[in-house]
């Protein structure tokens, strides 16, 4: 019989669709699979094309290695916000808000191998991955005019990738999304009545039950959340309590790399090298301390189709019970 | 230059992408094109095979031909919701909300004939098909635990069908979803500031700017929203205050018909006959003659992809200023 549960940080319904018993072969998707080349002549992320992109904003080298970067960070081409404009509010049509499209949209080149995906470097390479998001969160949230980060990964073409080059990206908004308010607001009521953290209160639970859990170290849990939205998704949540990821201690900065790392060889492995999105949810620059805001990275394989159902009321329809996709996750 | 605009009705920013000026050609996607057969011997929605699926809720003949039904509606065979279960609500490893699946889930089949889309329907056929709609939500709408009705339609695999021939699915939910119910609190909020329902003003904007209206009568506007999450994005609002489609006119049901099917067609025209959804936003069912709230339909054609960011953010980048696609839509 289908279940509907409640997502705790943002109160909407999903509903658990439980018509049969699913395995991870039944979410394989008939896909073409390429290998690709290590370096590709014409491709503008690839060493020895450099002049193909803007000039870099930042670049990171091994020690062992300092004439060749490892990752490089450019402004994007074709941002969707650019510090060319301003904030400046406006009424169109004398009624409709808008607003210039201020804010920085860059891109972290994360390998100079065209083929080299993030499962497949070294402890090394992963940390310096996560090092660079951290730096250029530090520098992005320096601007008074920047009010939220968002950092994510396309991976793949049905993940809304163009480029199959190896990178993440950074958006700095000059807004709230009205989505990120809502958490706030309900998380912030949680700790009005309770004077605990929703999401250290989840993470509690989630170890406690244990039945959605797929791994975990002393630093971070890995779950298949109870309310998961999409089929195999996956949060990474640090056990101690941190509002903002720009918060992150340098010790812990390779403990994420491994445990991202981690992740996503166990969905690899699972699902077949699905394509799919992983994204930082960080508080507002403006919450960065906050006691009720929690950080955690949201992975989510592309096994799923948004349909009229999802686009009309917000809820929506997961084919797997999360209890179900964990176990297939912990027993990789 | 990018710019920033606000939905009035769910308080949510979208980037508005300018970074060129777009031409339709410009979303038309590398699609496989097949001509569907009028019927197909083991399709369980065609006629003959009716012993295929679950006993007919009901059907719709022609005045003309009482033998051979052109419309039937059935029970989903794979219900995302079902009467087989209740409503209650019950507590997962002490913390988490959950509740039975209780719903109905049903499917129109919107013609005998396995290739016959709305778009080439008569004006009859099509009115038929709306009259079977505001039929099936006044039988669901009048059991007590059903408090949400979603009515929509996907055509095509990218927009989540899974079944070639020719439906509509309509939803009946225990629950009303959070984002509708934030939609609820935002215009009931205007609502109370100015004494005016949002929707009957937004349409009054649309019509008196008319830079992102496509078409219109007496009783409908068609338009491109000002905040289009999607490009190509559609609303169909009734000019006159309605808050559920469970309350149309009949005299407005065979209007309603003709102005879907011309903004399908005219979709179709100007994007080489895409995917697409179409869903029936409608007041909950305990708000249905609320002052505040209002229906429309939104049509969305699939030429987009969810990535990281909105996944992350749930701020959507449309590539197409809603002015540029409402005058090619107005020009077709």
């Amino acid at each position: 019989m289908p279940e509907l549960r409640q997502d705790p940080t943002t109160n909407e319904w999903v509903i658990i669709a439980r018509e049969r018993a699913k395995r991870p072969y039944d979410f394989l998707l008939d896909r073409e699979v390429r290998l690709l080349p290590d370096h590709v002549e014409d491709c503008p992320f690839c060493p020895g094309n450099e002049r193909l992109t803007p000039p870099e904003i930042s670049v990171y080298h091994r020690d062992s290695d300092r004439s060749n970067w490892i990752i490089r960070i450019i402004p994007n081409m074709f941002p969707a916000l650019t510090p060319k404009t301003t904030t400046e509010e406006k009424l169109v049509d004398s009624h409709f808000k808008a607003r210039g499209g201020f804010g920085f949209h860059e891109v972290i080149i994360e390998s100079p191998r065209h083929n080299e995906t993030l499962s497949e470097m070294d402890e090394l390479h992963v940390a310096l991955l996560i090092q660079a998001y951290r730096d250029r969160y530090a520098v992005l949230s320096g601007d008074a005019r920047v009010k939220m980060i968002i950092i994510f990964r396309n991976h793949g073409v049905t993940a809304g990738t163009s480029l199959e080059h190896p990178h993440s990206q950074i958006v700095a908004s000059p807004v709230v999304s009205a989505c990120a308010e809502k958490k706030s607001e309900i998380a912030g009521s949680y700790y009005n009545r309770t004077g605990r953290c929703l999401y250290c209160d989840i993470n509690r639970w989630e170890i406690e039950s244990g039945s959605r859990l797929v791994f975990g170290n002393d630093k971070f849990a890995v779950f298949n959340p109870f309310a998961s939205r999409y089929p195999f998704e996956m949060w990474i949540s640090p056990k101690n309590h941190q509002a903002s990821f720009g918060n992150i201690e340098p010790a812990d900065i390779s403990e994420l790399g491994k445990v991202l790392r981690e992740s996503i060889r166990r969905m690899n492995s699972l699902l077949a090298n699905p394509d799919y999105n992983y994204v930082f949810h960080t508080a507002p620059v403006e919450e960065e301390n906050a006691k009720h805001l929690h950080w955690y990275v949201q992975i989510v394989p592309r096994i799923w189709t948004v349909a009229g159902f999802e686009i009309g009321s917000g809820i929506y329809i997961n084919t797997i019970v999360p209890e179900d996709s964990a176990k297939f996750m912990r027993e990789v």
